[in-house]
């Protein structure tokens, strides 16, 4: 259970409280407002604010576009029309902040998406709470033997148990001797910027991120992958949900030209126009590596 | 005067509807929403959208801080000590969206500006109206003798009327044959993205400009000052009034730290130390170069 | 003729010392440093400096994947592997710095490439000169009747002769003007932050331009694109050619992948996956808008 | 020792191949490129490759700045210039790549200068050393007692003892225990993207970090400052070191304003004037809180 009585009590409060606005406001989104959705075993995503809707985007673009657009065009075809050019500015025109727990190693992934704003939990100001993640027991999974990068299967039984093991009793003396080492009774204990150094990339950390709605997606294409590592696909997940109550058209091209399209190389599209055509390609008259075309085949199939 | 009646009557019934919000709201900003804020002759700022309020970089900090953070500190000195410690990211949390309408060689030095997210009216796409910024007489002024950058004395009398003859004649004359380019009675024509290249530079266009507090800050710190070029003072003026309504202890700060604030030079903080304790220090015991020492002494007095 | 002859001893000069250096060099791109690519009439495109080649690039991936990746893999395909799963940050280990004579209207589709350095010339500070961008006769072109955003038909005769007049004239009227306003002989004249204002956008700017092989390849990839405005897109087909000597695996990788690849949404994919079982699909029983299957039809042929 | 035999053989290596470039070189980096500056226990510091030197900054601000330069004012003096009035984009021009092993918290802290390219050591992908920071017993410090955020008194005797106890036992117990959650000996054995979640932030990554000068400036302020943790604090004072052999002239400029200068507020800027002209200026009477009062006297003592 990730939230304490004291924070459901918080957001029960944030609430009930409405306020008028001149805004653009978007139905959906008052729904998901300061609501947690868990995430893992500790963690949550929830939507601390928003900027624009569907419509913010298309305005943006007429900006663009001026009297040339055709007003006849319906929203959502031009959505999907901006999506399939590339055309990305007008997404930057929506903005969202969530608050969202998350272990340290999620994290350390996530920030890698450079162009968002950060405020995250100081350890070296304050002080973590004893909370890490444990894997569910369908997660805790052996290396995957074809991918360096990725899960196999599923570890059961006495493995299972071996592995949990450790991460369990590990993060928890670490944790206890965490405490000790910050402990005064008695004792002058080490400085909260350095007894941190004594905890596992499981532990949970929090921040506030907040990013615009292109740089949103291209962190989502990213990490709702399939080949990205669970752990922050579920948070990834998490947040399509959400943002497909926001800009529901937006959400839908999205969708269709990114989490389910694909990038073809002009090799891969010149095999295309062959098969189509009725000829039979081989990786031999590809054109490809071994590599590709096993990935090619992948896709078509 | 900038806004057509159509454009008066759209944001008239924007601001009559308004709708409820469980987000933050900023009662000083949402008079502002909409609204034009006239600048120069055909110009204008007006506020499309906003996220955040004083207490939304209150509660970033304290998400940063957490429970080592001083509830009793109120938030005004909170927001001035972390505008004092340099640290950017709560005032990241707010954002703003304008829409301005701005002559072309101001929308180049802005644009420079690079982190924010601008979707700017396309004149390959549309045909540019036909309004240019021609200055006020109190505004045309003579190339600067001290300054490489910047402007002396007004013009008067038949210098003014010369040049200002200049200005008018040749921004007409080539909006003219803008639209005779462009024209297809009874003849081709040219393609706007051509016929645009013969528009002189204060030919007005327009953008939406959404950009992080932080981001407005040092915008604001840079073209609000008394060395920038007056025509995009006037815009750093008029979002600094906004900005003032919006987020009003955020703003004294910055007021106070940035805008009346100077950097001082380790040799000019040494210079200050010696005048302190009432020792009398000239250039040349400054180690200062003459005009760092210009405008050292210039500062203190 | 871009460059006076000043500027060719000094490039001169500059290709004639050259230094020892530890760090990594490209032979390919030694040959171009310095040296001015010509652009339009009077533009150019030159390499004043660069970091990295394509080893550079695998070694980078290689920190990232550390012992796990295969040594036998040979570096062209890994750059292949890298562009194709969208693993952008081992090509931002390259930077290349170029000075670039633009006209004033490229110059400000270019500068909404957000992630890169510039230093412009700046008009504020220092004169213009007399040097504008006149299309030669076959660019001179009607707009578009089928896309908002294009040429169509190349004029001919009479009515290349009058749009060219206007072309010429009023730059050669605007600049003289220019040059009055500023000029002081016995005269005040106005500053030049403001005289700049009656310049057309076709008149020529410069900068120098420093930017990531990561950020490079988007801006190529949209500017050197059949769509991009003619004028910009010269300039980006120079930089193609100087990227290809400088780092020859990721030039190959990025022309099959997204100069000559494509992005297809799931519709299309599906589409694809019923053609080539031999299925017979129409615009009616693919689920794509009209627009769209005609963009997909033209992918296929 | 940070580096093992292989890593001092293939630096050796690449300083003993020299090759001639008609890049800008600096001679002061040239000797630093590919050494190991150690920092903390098993940390570095090594420079990859550089672009530009002092001369490069100049250069580009003579491109913005064009024929109004008063070529006889020195480069060293042009660059206190661009300093002084934060005129950022020409210290852009230079680029800088670091190879950094460092411990996990410092890299935490680092990554949150977001304009810079990292390639980071996969441990999703690849199996991390068995290295962990241990502080310096003269690094155990307990915890302040006036600033939340930082380190008071060193702990000694037994305290230090106990402590340091922890830490190394604790380290070492989740090596142990990561390498048989990977082990595979009769055993399946965890991916080692969920084994690595038991390793604690002192352990040891690496990453190659680029970043141009401007921003690297930003950093070393922030990171070199007396409030810095002292762990990043040695590396970024490792990093200044390299600064002022690549360029002496920028650096020199960055001591002076950045490091070694202040800004003040408009308050403060009041009292020193009042102080100056020989006032004397209490708490009570400066208009400040006592916090910044007590800051300011620090800064005048």
């Amino acid at each position: 259970m990730p939230l304490t009585e004291d924070q459901i009590a918080e957001i029960a409060e944030l609430r009930s409280v409405s306020q008028p606005t001149l805004r653009a406001t978007a139905p959906g989104m008052e729904q998901h407002l300061y609501t947690a959705h868990e995430v893992l075993d500790h963690g949550f995503v929830r939507v601390i604010d928003y900027m624009g809707d569907d419509a913010a985007i298309v305005q943006a673009a007429r900006v663009s576009y001026g009297a040339g657009t055709r007003k006849s065009r319906d929203d959502s075809g031009l959505i999907r029309y901006l999506m399939r050019h590339w055309h990305s500015t007008p997404f930057e025109m929506c903005e969202i902040k969530l608050h969202v727990k998350l272990p340290v190693f999620v994290a350390r992934q996530w920030i890698r998406h450079r162009t968002a704003n950060v405020n995250e939990y100081s350890a070296r100001y304050s002080i973590l709470d004893r909370e890490f993640y444990i894997p569910a027991p369908e997660q805790l999974a052996a290396q995957s033997t074809v991918n360096n990068q990725g899960r196999g299967e599923v570890l059961t039984g006495e493995e299972a148990a071996r592995v949990l093991e450790f991460l369990k009793a590990d993060a928890g003396r670490a944790y206890d001797h965490y405490e000790q080492m910050l402990s005064q009774e008695g004792q002058q204990g080490l400085a909260r910027e350095l007894a941190r150094m004594n905890l596992p990339a499981n532990i949970y950390t929090q921040w506030y991120w907040k990013v615009d709605l292109h740089n949103l997606f291209h962190f989502l294409r990213l990490r709702a992958d399939a080949h990205a590592q669970y752990e922050i696909r579920v948070y990834a997940e998490a947040i399509c949900n959400i943002v497909a109550d926001w800009v529901p058209a937006a959400y839908a091209a999205f969708e269709d030209y990114r989490l389910g399209g694909a990038n073809l190389s002009g090799k891969a599209l010149d095999c295309v126009r062959r098969m189509v055509r009725g000829e039979q390609v081989t990786q031999e008259t590809s054109g490809m590596s071994k590599g590709e075309w096993r990935e090619f085949e992948a896709l078509l199939s």
